[in-house]
């Protein structure tokens, strides 16, 4: 997906949000926003969103004075995801399909996204899986056929905290399909984007093997990409990629993907052709 | 009032927002995004954001190719408000106090204003005023306490098509205390601030005085006012100003005046201390 007009002021209006939230001092947010005016010219249209992100994120962490200044935002989400661990796996036990409602408990978790908002309610939307109307388009029974053909699948990861949904979805593949997955996280932290250790702290690595994708973007640029990691999804018979980000920058390469996110800016939802907060299983 | 950092990615979503209302290309949206980003460095926090403003809108004005690109838009406000006239006035002339409901749809009437929004609905907020939870603060009694103690007024207008409303309080003030008005307009077009020819088109020459300010901003900037203007304001024993525009640019200068306005952004809500879209009577 290339950046859309509207993208440009929301590079402005997400250094305010942002910075506030990191409690960066509102004299640094204004030249935070002088410094990124001063590249504005730069910015390619061409490129997906999430490439000018790795500049703009860069700026925020050097402002903030730390690498990771999302770390206590994330393992507060893993914390939160985790304790509600328990009850979700237990529902999708008993469910009728498994694999469906952990599907289903894995788009919900990507609500959990500081790129495009400061709050959300995490249990609100999980409790939004039984209404068909949270769903634009849900393309399930393509992609369990998918997987039914499929001798590993590779698993692109978006937000810390979402992670633990998708553990209980790969777990439920695992049980379900006997198929092998492999995770893929950030190279480097960026927004609350899952890294390795993040990944490990859902417990994904009970039940995946995990992988940096090499890419420091919230998202999958694969120009950016390590040589591994390209094999990989080069390889791979089937591709489950988490959220926005990765939609932005993969919505155009040809491979077996099916993207799993809820479309939480109007740009998407209107690339997507679904409504906003829509949650969307599509190919 | 200064500019606060959440008015800088402002100024860059109303050039998307207006730029695609005034039907200005995406490539040269983009390009006044860019030219915009430019200057950033210039803009000055201690000045109010209506100055910022001048530029801003002198460039959507050279894209859009026209002097004043919001003239069918700023007509049809004023032919839809004198659609209205007729009923308002007369609830007006049938009302307890004409005065108090001729201030509160002159102050409803502010919610006609291109520069915060491309789409509001007049009639809806017309009937807003017989809620008293519409109104922030309202401090009609001090209003009209001082109005029965000025031998004239200035009224300082905003928006085309509010002027029919202002009209009405104008006209209604007349009838009552037969204070003389001195009606004031901006000197030349910017968004869809009132010139002389859309006050006349509101018929306020029929009970006022109307003079331009001399100030280009879509506020009164008062080093930027004509010495007509000036010595106007300085000498005038009560000021009515109506909206965000002339609230921004003089809610710091001593004078005795009184700000009717509509709190259309969460920053001005802020700076007043009453919520997003209350109606506002304040000194």
């Amino acid at each position: 997906m290339k950046t859309y007009l509207d993208c440009l002021p929301c590079f402005m209006n997400q250094i305010v949000r942002v910075g506030r939230l990191l409690k960066i001092s509102e004299t640094d947010c204004c030249a935070m926003l002088r410094e990124f005016a001063d590249d504005f010219a730069e910015i390619k249209l061409d490129d997906p969103p999430p490439k000018t992100s790795i500049k703009l994120y860069d700026m925020i962490s050097r402002y903030s004075g730390v690498e990771d200044p999302f770390k206590e935002i994330k393992d507060e989400s893993t914390k939160k995801a985790l304790a509600l661990y328990p009850e979700l796996k237990q529902r999708v036990e008993e469910a009728d399909s498994p694999l469906s409602l952990a599907a289903k408990f894995a788009v919900a978790g990507n609500v959990i996204d500081f790129g495009v908002a400061s709050q959300f309610d995490l249990s609100a939307e999980l409790d939004r899986v039984v209404d068909d109307g949270a769903f634009g388009k849900w393309l399930e029974s393509d992609f369990f056929l998918a997987l039914g053909g499929a001798d590993w699948l590779l698993y692109l990861g978006d937000n810390t905290g979402e992670t633990v949904m998708d553990r209980l979805f790969i777990e439920t593949i695992v049980k379900e399909t006997a198929t092998p997955v492999t995770y893929i996280v950030r190279e480097k932290p960026i927004i609350n984007d899952a890294i390795l250790a993040d990944a490990v702290a859902a417990g994904i690595d009970q039940c995946a093997k995990i992988i940096s994708s090499g890419c420091r973007a919230p998202g999958t640029v694969l120009d950016l990409c390590s040589p591994e990691f390209i094999d990989l999804f080069h390889n791979a018979p089937l591709i489950v990629s988490k959220g926005q980000g990765n939609f932005e920058t993969l919505s155009e390469v040809k491979a077996p993907i099916f993207f799993f996110l809820k479309a939480k800016c109007q740009v998407v939802a209107e690339h997507l052709e679904v409504n906003l907060g829509d949650l969307v299983l599509t190919t």
